[in-house]
């Protein structure tokens, strides 16, 4: 399994970027195809107090390399990419991770 | 259930960061009580291509933040938490998050 980690930077509304993530983007990701597990977690803060640099982290898991990158291809998976831009003000990092 | 997720950004050494990793760190960590599930997955690279900001991103699960807490505060706990310093030459970046 590989997993397409999403981490997004802490979003200038903080309550907009949730109910916007909830409402809209989380059924995005969801509908791309060949996703076999999905997860998003609010970071909820660091050990020692500082800042957390991130404010939601998703992880969305595929079969393999070949079937995550067939599935960022798909008008789904295009669908889903591209309407981070849409309510990610704090930017987010994208990661391929291998599970 | 919350998870401590450890991002290590990229080693100075990456063969010897990932020796040490596997055969001394994840022990240390797999050893800390009340610990329901360890992942550590390497970090392939981005869906862009542009350099990935972490090595490797280690997630440890635990029922809820109280035992997470806990689990911070025991001897196993500090001793893994101590050891990042001994291999972490890209630093170490620690949150909490909910799961």
């Amino acid at each position: 399994m590989v997993k397409l980690v999403v981490a997004y930077g802490p979003p200038e509304d903080a309550t907009a970027f949730d109910q916007y993530y909830a409402d809209t983007h989380a059924p995005l990701a969801q509908a791309v195809p060949g996703l076999r597990n999905f997860e998003a977690g609010k970071v909820l803060g660091t050990p020692d107090g500082s800042a957390a640099p991130y404010h939601l982290i998703a992880q969305l898991s595929f079969d393999d390399l070949e079937a995550l990158q067939t599935a960022l291809g798909t008008p789904e998976g295009q669908a889903a990419a591209g309407d981070i831009a849409n309510f990610a003000s704090g930017g987010a990092t994208l990661m391929v991770v291998d599970a």
